[in-house]
């Protein structure tokens, strides 16, 4: 088996199967036939062209454009063709420091392709003799998505209008009752990409890392039931894992294999995929540069 | 300034100025026109196509296409037409872990704008307030790439038939005296790849990463000639000279800048530039896919 299978799950994405989406003639995502169809029914706020599914021009401001794309949003929820909304906003945009060009629900943001931003934290500490061990989360049989899978410490979607690091700080406290002052030790080291094709449109997902240095006798406990228990792994228990078994939540395998091989848990030498796997991680939102 | 300029410099790869470069039907890197010419000179060993140049099909084995290459490089650099040789073989392959096609000098890679390889390590150190310092090294004014420009504190190309963490050991030695146990505690923690026009072709480049916490009493000496000295700075300088200056040989910002972004020294809340350079750092070699 192989890591390089997790990377190339997360990258399904084959942009034949969709139109660009254009945002005042910038390309901000990706829009399935079936989902062009259902906005075609919205012609004051989406101009389908032939190449192209474009948020009306008219629409130039972002309150304008959130008012708009809320409307339709929820009356397509109200008749089933979309999931129900989560009421999280999501910041539609090209890069996270970039301009807002509208806001929308959370639930949506695949529908459209657009980038979406997301908070990983790995717990770690050391063994005696070096090696690593791993907090692992277990996710609670009654999530939507990965029920009873492996999963991160600490994750969660980035809404908008919060920094980084306060996400990170606030999913820390509800995910596992990590005190603030722990949680604050946590040190950014990166991000890793995807674009995945999922039941309602693209994920194209970023992903910002932190490590947590955890001490012996820190042990998480969900306060928001997303986790039915935390395992502590050793590092090569994760590894072998990730090689022979889908025990993991699909993105998971990314943020845990970016560790180790930042941490030197594999390495270049005795790992075969190592240069794949790195820039597979690390992969450009497909509408960059357009 | 930016820190972006440096990952933008060391990618003015245009595929419009080459032709592929094919090993049994395997594109493995680019040619310009003016190679091209040179090599056509030789049609025992290169088929030139109309859209691509060819090692000849006739040259099956690696050990006959290293000997016909090497003859034909011997040729060109005795009468002036390529650098002097440097008698330090490359090995000509798509990935590091992938079978080797064929053997060439190291000063020829660029030539056929074929993936290379090398190793850098960073030194670094904590101050009492939890920041960073950087052993940083100053090149001797005699290098004949980047005199007198700072560098990182161990690096080299990468021979075939080593290890990287064997050359590591091997470059830590030669270039600061440093002793073995401590060169041994290097932690590998992933790779850089950029693709640059360089006078003589594409340098199609992939440096493996080592980061070495060293002690106080440790101090680099160079016992290879190659750098005049070596300066312990503190993070903030270095950041501060990469945003603002050139003072660097025109990779090292690239190795620095992956040391401060897996360290949270460079921060995804307070770096507009974040995910441009973390995407920037990790491109795949140009020839990959085909």
């Amino acid at each position: 088996m192989s890591y390089l299978r997790h990377i190339a799950a997360c990258n399904t994405f084959d942009p034949a199967g969709y139109r660009p989406f254009l945002v005042d003639g910038t390309a901000v995502g990706w829009v399935r036939p079936a989902t062009a169809r259902l906005l075609a029914r919205f012609p004051a706020t989406f101009r389908l062209e032939d190449q192209a599914v474009c948020l009306h021009p008219g629409l130039t401001s972002p309150t304008a454009r959130s008012a708009a794309v809320a409307d339709v949003l929820a009356e397509l929820a109200a008749d089933g063709s979309i999931e129900p909304l989560r009421d999280e906003l999501y910041a539609a945009k090209t890069t996270w420091h970039g301009p807002e060009l509208f806001r929308l629900d959370r639930t949506a943001a695949p529908l459209f392709g657009l980038r979406a931003w997301g908070v990983h934290a790995t717990g770690w500490l050391r063994r005696p003799d070096g090696g690593y061990r791993l907090w692992i989360g277990h996710r609670a049989p009654n999530k939507r998505v990965a029920p009873n899978k492996l999963d991160s410490l600490i994750g969660g979607g980035q809404p908008a209008g919060l920094t980084f690091r306060d996400n990170l700080l606030k999913e820390a406290a509800e995910e596992t009752s990590m005190d603030a002052a722990l949680a604050r030790t946590a040190v950014s080291c990166g991000t890793i990409t995807y674009a995945m094709e999922s039941e309602t449109g693209l994920k194209a997902d970023t992903l910002v890392l932190f490590d947590i240095a955890v001490p012996e006798d820190f042990t998480p406990r969900s306060t928001d039931g997303e986790h039915q228990a935390f395992h502590l792994m050793d590092a090569e228990e994760v590894l072998a894992r990730l090689r022979d078994g889908d025990d993991f939540k699909f993105n998971i395998p990314l943020v845990l294999l970016d560790f180790c091989i930042r941490h030197g848990i594999l390495g270049p030498d005795d790992t075969p995929e190592y240069e794949a796997l790195v820039t597979g991680l690390h992969r450009e939102h497909p509408a960059a540069g357009r």
